[in-house]
């Protein structure tokens, strides 16, 4: 049985997931206790969290001197830097963490949390996709659990409950294609920013919205629920499913699929993840809004078109070859979604730079978690170069 | 750990579920071994069934001279009557029982096998209906497990896997709405007898066709639902899906829903009762087809229209009523199809009757066995008795 009250230690506290997850312990505050609070660099709002929550500590990762000073001021005993994320993880009193910073910022942390002894609820793509055969090797070693966030692979989860995982015939994630779901491809290389942003059926932040419009988000989940569920990538699907009510399914070798559905909320996938294996009453609580089927009316499938969502195909290429080139993938998105948004490249752009940096990828195989970092970081470098090279050919 | 080979004493081998539980037998003669055969009146086809599948015990209910005539003739050793049934349900070497005998034959045989500790795999809406109180006690007090082979409860089962049942806030069975989902209630009452027949997703028995058009079998459903998983009536809720796809689902108190799905088979519930823990290679075996989602393209929910289907309503109404109600519904509805199928009412006809059946009913509380069958078979006759009056006062 489930032992309440659960105690939270939060990495990314001021960001979508981090806001999510104290609704969550807000409206069960007998459930849930924040021990620890941790954030980049929204030192306002982590000091209006400080002062609700009253956590035993709060770290600050600073990655400015600014942030820093602001941080020493508004946030008294605070831990500054990695250090501070790793203290927050690790802490004695915590007995999950949430890792919801975005980006690289939460492997270190997650890594030794795990070696601690936490529970892990994992809102971090990054981790598991640059690095899951060393987490998820940390994890069998310390005998610890690791759940799922993302809404995706929470369905899956959900639907494994009591499931035996050798008995799975496919994993099908859903994906609502994004807002160029229908657009054709000579098209895609002049929509906005602003189009790009306009997701149909989530609000999330920048980074994961274009990583959506060009289903490179996708692309990652399918590599995160492999780690996750020990699934081999040809047993993983991806079904177009524009409503977003239906989060994913799982195909079993008889023939039966099980599947789980809301209405687009992250508040669902973080509540499940926190109260495990105890479900709370939301619906009735005001939390979680009712799904009442005559009103959704109807739900639409429909066959991924590869060709025209060229990033999806890269990422389940790195995937496969394996080693680094996972890394290089997640800094060579980084980097190119940047100069999208900074309107300097065209959303075509994004998976060509990608391309020309995976091409140019030196792998290695089972890297430790340094070599990791150091793929990442040489990919976002290559896609800088390549980006400028390709400006002066142009300006020749 | 499920022990295989699981040995079988079925119960109505030669309708419609009987034979596919022999296909799902003949797919997997490893996994499962053949106890006992029980039919009505289908001498010869069981014959056939006794020579390929070699039962120790084979029984014949024989309804009229000419079948035990028959019977003892064409199978050496044959038990007849309701004594076959107990004798071939209560076998020492059986470990499970499917009930698929049609109607109300199959109520002592079951009750039988749970007294004997034999795992029941219920295919008979009736037993539950009529006998829900007094089935689900005797499981209990035998500490038995009972299971569904129905495809709505099948699929509610297996979003109950891993589940806590306290933790559900609805139970939500699919109906495809039959032939007449879309026709005015004006002209219900001229559908002919072939219309009513062509049911748009499952192949069936004359009988349960009938229920499924008028939604009485979804309101029997329902009453089974409520007995097989303990669930209030408020907390259970139907509603129209024509694609017969997703079979039923679970909503939990956090607002998660569990769905399962598969293309049409009955093939999949009879195995997964007979199976149970255990999910066998079925999609890869060929047994069971394989749902390709962009195929399957789009899923329609909507409301069911109570006013259109007064079976539906008449039979939520006994149910709440308890006592002797609901046999009485099974009792007048079964007369009244019969009338039906005849040609001698119209479809809303069936409802009518059903209804005077239910207005001059006495209920008994906590029916025993006898008071239940006696109940039914009242009920029938006031069917008979208003359908009589009816046509002489049409005659005068």
């Amino acid at each position: 049985m489930t032992t309440f009250p659960k105690r939270i230690a939060l990495l990314g506290s001021t960001g979508s997931i981090g806001r999510q997850t104290l609704d969550v312990v807000r409206q069960f505050p007998e459930k849930f206790h924040i021990v620890s609070l941790a954030a980049r660099s929204n030192v306002a709002l982590l000091a209006q969290q400080v002062q609700e929550f009253k956590p035993s500590l709060v770290a600050c990762f600073a990655d400015t001197p600014e942030v820093e000073h602001e941080a020493r001021a508004a946030l008294p005993g605070v831990v500054l830097g990695e250090q501070g994320l790793i203290e927050a993880a690790t802490h004695a009193d915590a007995d999950i963490v949430v890792a919801a910073t975005s980006g690289l910022m939460g492997l270190r942390p997650t890594l030794a949390a795990i070696h601690a002894g936490k529970t892990i609820a994992v809102a971090n793509k990054e981790t598991l996709v640059m690095a899951g055969h060393l987490v998820m090797e940390a994890v069998r070693r310390a005998g610890v659990s690791i759940f799922p966030v993302d809404s995706e692979h929470s369905a899956i989860w959900q639907c494994l409950r009591g499931e035996e995982t050798n008995e799975i015939r496919h994993l099908l994630l859903t994906a609502s294609g994004g807002p160029f779901r229908r657009t054709a491809l000579e098209q895609l290389q002049s929509v906005t920013v602003e189009q790009a942003l306009a997701h149909p059926t989530w609000r999330m932040g920048p980074k994961i919205t274009i990583d959506s419009a060009t289903l490179m988000n996708k692309g990652l989940e399918v590599i995160e629920a492999h780690w996750l569920f020990g699934v081999p990538y040809e047993h993983i699907e991806v079904v177009i499913h524009p409503e977003s009510i239906i989060h994913s399914m799982v195909e079993f070798i008889d023939g039966s699929i099980k599947m789980q559905a809301s209405l687009p909320s992250m508040h669902l996938p973080i509540m499940n993840a926190l109260a495990y294996p105890t479900r709370l009453p939301a619906v009735d609580g005001g939390l979680i809004r009712e799904l009442r089927w005559a009103d959704v009316a109807r739900l639409d499938f429909e066959e991924l078109d590869v060709v025209r969502f060229p990033c999806f195909r890269l990422a389940l290429e790195a995937a496969r070859l394996g080693g680094t080139y996972p890394c290089a993938l997640v800094g060579a998105d980084e980097e190119a979604v940047e100069l999208f948004l900074a309107g300097k490249i065209g959303l075509l752009g994004i998976a060509e730079l990608i391309q020309g940096a995976l091409e140019r990828h030196h792998s290695v195989e089972q890297p430790d978690v340094a070599t990791t970092l150091e793929a990442c970081a040489r990919a976002r470098k290559t896609v800088q170069e390549l980006y400028q090279s390709r400006l002066s050919m142009v300006e020749e």
